[in-house]
């Protein structure tokens, strides 16, 4: 039985919510829904929970770059675990509710734009009414006859008792969302060998090849990046800082030197954390970067200071 | 008096709107509010308008990621102009409401986020309701007595016939916005020597070294990125294309010369236009890269040709 | 029957003249000797021949960094071809001398510490007197009576009317001379598909990272170098310009934008000709490099120009 | 008393004889004249003598490639200090002999390329017989009169009983040679500050980019070169191997994290050695790379991976 509890974007029935509870970390923890990424990243912060799980990526729940910019500053929070969800939209129903009974639907604002297309074709008169999430949108269904349907997750659904009328409704069936399992700072989880790590690296100045000069002390290490975005600070206008994944974990040795190298040049790195990929997948390592190649690198350059 | 028509997310009194009226091109035009950023771009691409005013980056009032990803697929448009605007927010009335007399506050919920310091000092009683945008939030407590007050902007109090009751609540007092004209492809608009360049990059392959190779393109003719952001493509989880704006205006030589480049190594260059900067800033253009040195470059290369 | 004079490094019988005969261009010219590299190429630059032939690299006849130096300065000239040389060096004496009639061998200085191991063991009690060339040795043993054998080419063997004694006594079998042919400068050699391209780069400064500046010029180009070096000018010590081969012609599409790039950073290029590889060996050009594409590239950029 | 024995390239009276009186290594110490850098390089090897001084950079006296290819092989060597040595060429004469009187100038073959402009101005007439060195030719002048001048340093005329009858007769002013002492394998020199690192770098095979990836393994640890060539390998044309100076010792951090790097990308590095710079020059050592900067990189890494 865990002890752990785990804040997450609630209320319940949200994809943030089913992103946990497909993770084994949840298994006997205690799941807390939080109203907003901030609520439930302060609440990590201040020690009310073990963890947080927020959307990082491509969410259609709400402002990932926000979870960005919170996670960019304030109390350090690192990244321990990520999962990936499949984003699917089901038209919910209070038991009994027919198509031609739907006069008013709810959900969140993102979700009605995915949905566009569906609901021309085949609900041209209902009105949309925006709340300020989908999981928000079937709860309500659910409580009150104001809306006749939502628009969420089928597991939204199945939280609040709703009936899935239709499923698959949105325009793009690929669509997913990232989430990330976020604590207080420690020694992050151990190497798997399929790892990732994300920074944020703040620039000196604004310099002509500062992003050249990152990307290099990656790339001179074979370090692959997964994702970059230049992020405006809170300062001004026109002053950047880096957001980026790499693969690897920082106990690898090539990934240790690039992010020492980093903090050479940066003016800030803000370590976000080193952790297990979604999907398994371990990175091909070229030669001449494996922690044996390190190893043996190190071995010749002591020799030749005289010290071997 | 001018024939333009010109969409922008509405409604009336929208921090969109508000941007629109502070470019030139809006004088004498028609301005025509639409409910989301994607109904705006598509009255541009069907004709119906010629151009439409878009948030692009750090909006407070939705998604902008999901500008970008409209942008980069569909029919193509491009940047003609751009526009910043700072971006604060007020706490609107009707005429005669106190402080005392709010109880429920209605508010598109980026805006609250950016105000709950305030809100929880001053009125940690009230209750929140997520409306689409701040102006519709404005609009609905000027037609109806539901909500007491609305979080936008004085401009959308103005456009609504509310009162400013308390101005400047936001946590961060230099926030903002940045917005782009977008129409249908053409010659882009002529350059001023302080000109930006927008462009969507899509990769061949997942190489390791890819954006490397993408960002050589750029500083080896001296072409300076002011945003890089890797997007995920529709496709597939891992799949990205790059979001890049550069210094610099197509015509000119460096930059000219470093988009054809890319077009040689990239799957895909989508040009979403050259304009002027919102802030009329000249580049350093380093030496060697300036058109007079790609003109004395290419004479030289003729003359060694023996062509000259 | 061919109207052209060619000078090369003699007298008769030195690797440069074994080399020259060996060229198609060589049919039925005049060839003219000349004591040294300097004056082959002068002849050359003030008209008295067509072309020159002398040794670059690797050459066991005289100074090839000379050579290099020689062609950095002073009036201009091209190459417009090359040729590789094996190197063989033998035991060289009037008819009727044996081995143990040896008392007193000459030859180059180089072909002597080339030779050391097998004079070591073989003619241990000889003694070995420096000439200018090995051609000059053999010339020297064919006229007079004071050496007993020279070291150098079967070839001048062959010219002086001297026998083989010994041959394949160098110590390095698989030695080798690159020569190059030099003219006045004028339209280069028609493109072969397998060409090579020789520049002398002098930088503006001695600013770090200037030659990994240069060599992305190339690179960013898929152009590959097949040779480099730092040369001190004559200037002052640690000023130093760069001599660099690559693959490809200068109408090839990627070697002339390279050039052209080369140009805009460099203070000075110095062209010293396209030219035929000597081995045919085409260069592997990689996708997006290929003349095709740059047309192609080209072609895209006129139309986002609103030129197409 | 020194007990050093150090090799030069003799005999008395030669540059680097010169160069090696000029060392304080050299006071007290048994100076050795060898015929060729072979000779004195393998006296080196074999325990004969302590070190050996020899020239290696733009010599006027022999094959200084020779030099680099005979380092590059064989039993290590390393160079523990440097030399540079101005190149200025005398007219030497025996006592009582005038300008009249001369019929025959003994000299080496470069030095002779070296003063052809004044030989041919004040000279017209005379003959010129080559010679193994300047030295041998001085000596030739001192110790018979089948000769009637020598072209060699002044330094030659004192060794040997000769007057300089004309000073200063060559070309190029500013020649000028520099020579390395070298010795057996052990612990450099101590730091300086002002400290220069030789290395031999072979490819692991012919790839394209090789060599941008070998000088950004300097770049991006801030380390400067200060010569580079590439030096066709024994084995076959077309393969070739990398003789590179940088700026800095190999007990520097960003030194030696860049020779571990190469060490990891090429088939082999040979250290030829790190010692102090001839001129004294420390290196601008950019923010970011300088020792205090990677202990400071090496502890954040340290407590990020929660050791520290």
């Amino acid at each position: 039985m865990s002890d752990l509890s785990i804040a997450y974007l609630g209320p319940r029935g949200t994809f943030a919510d089913a992103a946990l509870r497909a993770m084994p970390v949840s298994d006997g923890a205690r799941l807390e829904p939080f109203p907003t990424v901030s609520a439930a990243l302060d609440a990590a912060r201040a020690g009310e929970v073990d963890y947080a799980l927020v959307p990082i990526e491509n969410s259609v729940e709400g402002a990932v770059t926000g979870t960005l910019d919170e996670l960019s500053g304030g109390v350090p929070l690192v990244i321990v675990d990520e999962q990936v969800l499949a984003v699917r939209f089901a038209l919910l129903v209070r038991p009994g509710t027919a198509m031609s009974d739907i006069r008013r639907v709810a959900t969140h604002h993102v979700a009605h734009a995915q949905c566009r297309t569906w609901l021309a074709e085949q609900l041209p008169e209902a009105e949309v009414i925006p709340e300020s999430s989908n999981a928000v949108a079937a709860q309500s269904v659910a409580e009150q006859t104001t809306y006749d349907a939502a628009i969420a997750s089928s597991a939204a659904g199945a939280a609040y008792g709703l009936d899935v009328l239709v499923d698959g409704i949105g325009d793009n069936e690929e669509a997913w969302t990232r989430f990330v399992l976020v604590g207080r700072p420690s020694t992050p989880p151990a190497r798997t060998g399929a790892d990732k790590t994300t920074l944020f690296l703040y620039m000196r100045e604004d310099h002509p090849g500062a992003l050249l000069e990152i990307l290099t002390e990656f790339s001179v290490r074979g370090v692959n990046l997964t994702r970059i975005e230049s992020r405006p600070t809170r300062k001004a206008l026109g002053d950047y800082y880096f957001s980026v994944d790499c693969e690897g974990h920082v106990e690898d040795s090539r990934v240790g030197e690039a992010l020492a190298g980093l903090h050479r040049v940066c003016a800030t790195v803000r370590f976000l954390g080193s952790y297990p990929r979604h999907d398994g997948k371990a990175p091909r390592v070229r030669r001449g970067v494996t922690d044996a190649d390190y190893a043996e690198a190190q071995a010749w350059l002591s020799s030749v200071r005289g010290q071997g």
